[in-house]
């Protein structure tokens, strides 16, 4: 079943303006993080695991795989959204469950309600092995908001 | 008030273990924020607001505001444990409240209750403008765990 | 200046509209709790501590902290809504820190942020013994939305 | 898969164990609540909808669904101890997600991570109809933590 979900794509358009708004977010980049799936109500962010985004021990700082996290997040209810609207994040509760440690992370955002001005998402973030191994090191929930999309 | 707390320092061998723990996150030189007072029981980091750590509409991104908050909790914490402790993340939920804005952001991390195993925070991120005007744009709670500290 | 803002009353007419609220609150009257003070962004109701509130070793359970916190952020941003609007919880989040013990809690409920369609509350739950010794068992975080009042 | 894990018993001895800590909370009684299954690392617990648990609109009061939803993770966490444990709710957050209406709620509480001192839980809880139609009313995240059973 994770499998089917996760070949489930979003709309080519719906793609299109996660994508654009993700190239638009200056931290995404500078962290070195990408998308890799976006689907209806669903978006994987992969973080590779590099000295520039660590805590004092070596693992993935919590600030980084909760960056991830919260843009997965967003971007999946973003998925759900028209054209005309842009998300915000309200508030978001993570536990870091275990050490992030991996080959790289896997942020998985996924939408459990959309109202007309409310989304809760819940968030998990995986850290994944160069063996393709995977272990649960974060969990979340977060509350977002349906604005209007600034006019360019 | 505040200026006194500002004013209270921790003494120079707790200055100096926090500075020293600070100096191996990878990810706060990348983000590019730096440790501003170490207090017992407060510590506050700063984070100019640069093209690198924003979100697809220019503010400083949650991720990156909630990344200076947890680092500045989870030192704040550190104050108060013997020099054979370290500190890790729990859990933290963080609402923002407002674009976070500004010439550089200031994340205040305050221990609200040292326990011998578990530390709760509050967290506060302002924007602060170049002509030292601040706004609360973000506030959170955070639980942290003591652990021993990792031998050389 | 922690006194005076307890003495500082909202108008009576807001007042009102708070008690006629709680008065509603079935959940409320069955705990046994009341409302003590109502002002403008600031609401405080305290519990009893009785065998009909508490958990397996006989503190007053977490679940009846939550609900006057709850209830105390609630109304606390009600205070500064028109008379056309009642208040939903979006979310909260709180931390036990000591066991709820004492004569009777008291929780207080403090805007931290009133915006046109969110409102953050900040939530705080003290034990407080027959002598009037204070002690503060729960902290937390709450996010509320503005809706329009059911009409009669 | 639903069923098959609803219909997974924990042993006697800890059902036993669960009921007697359950039997012991003043306030589950109270409100009316009763455990409907006991898994390993999995709890249910039901409370039908009655006027003594309302906010002000007549749906049930956030407290009473956190409260119930609170205690179904808190004795999830128990099925996975020793008998020489007992565990204390470290903090929560939940999202209302809809009104909590219905003949009843059921709370279930999941443990998603169990650590030789934290515990963290998923938690949820349904709105059921009369007719058997359940709707998600609340949704949240908990952590835990093992302390030594008082002794008798």
């Amino acid at each position: 079943m994770e499998d089917r979900t996760q070949q489930e794509q979003a709309s080519p358009a719906v793609r299109k303006r996660v994508r654009d708004s993700f190239d638009l977010q200056g931290l995404m980049s500078h962290l070195g993080a990408r998308i890799t799936h976006i689907g209806p109500g669903r978006v994987h962010i992969a973080l590779p695991a590099r000295p520039e985004v660590t805590q004092q021990r070596g693992y993935v700082h919590a600030g980084a795989t909760s960056a991830i996290a919260d843009s997965a997040g967003g971007y999946a209810a973003l998925t759900l959204f028209d054209e005309e609207s842009d998300v915000l994040t309200v508030e978001y509760k993570i536990n870091l469950l275990a050490p992030a440690a991996g080959d790289h992370l896997e942020a998985i955002g996924t939408v459990l309600k959309s109202g007309r001005t409310l989304t809760v998402c819940g968030l998990e973030v995986h850290g994944v092995q160069a063996d393709g191994t995977r272990k649960l090191v974060a969990n979340g929930q977060q509350t977002l908001i349906r604005v209007d999309r600034p006019t360019a």
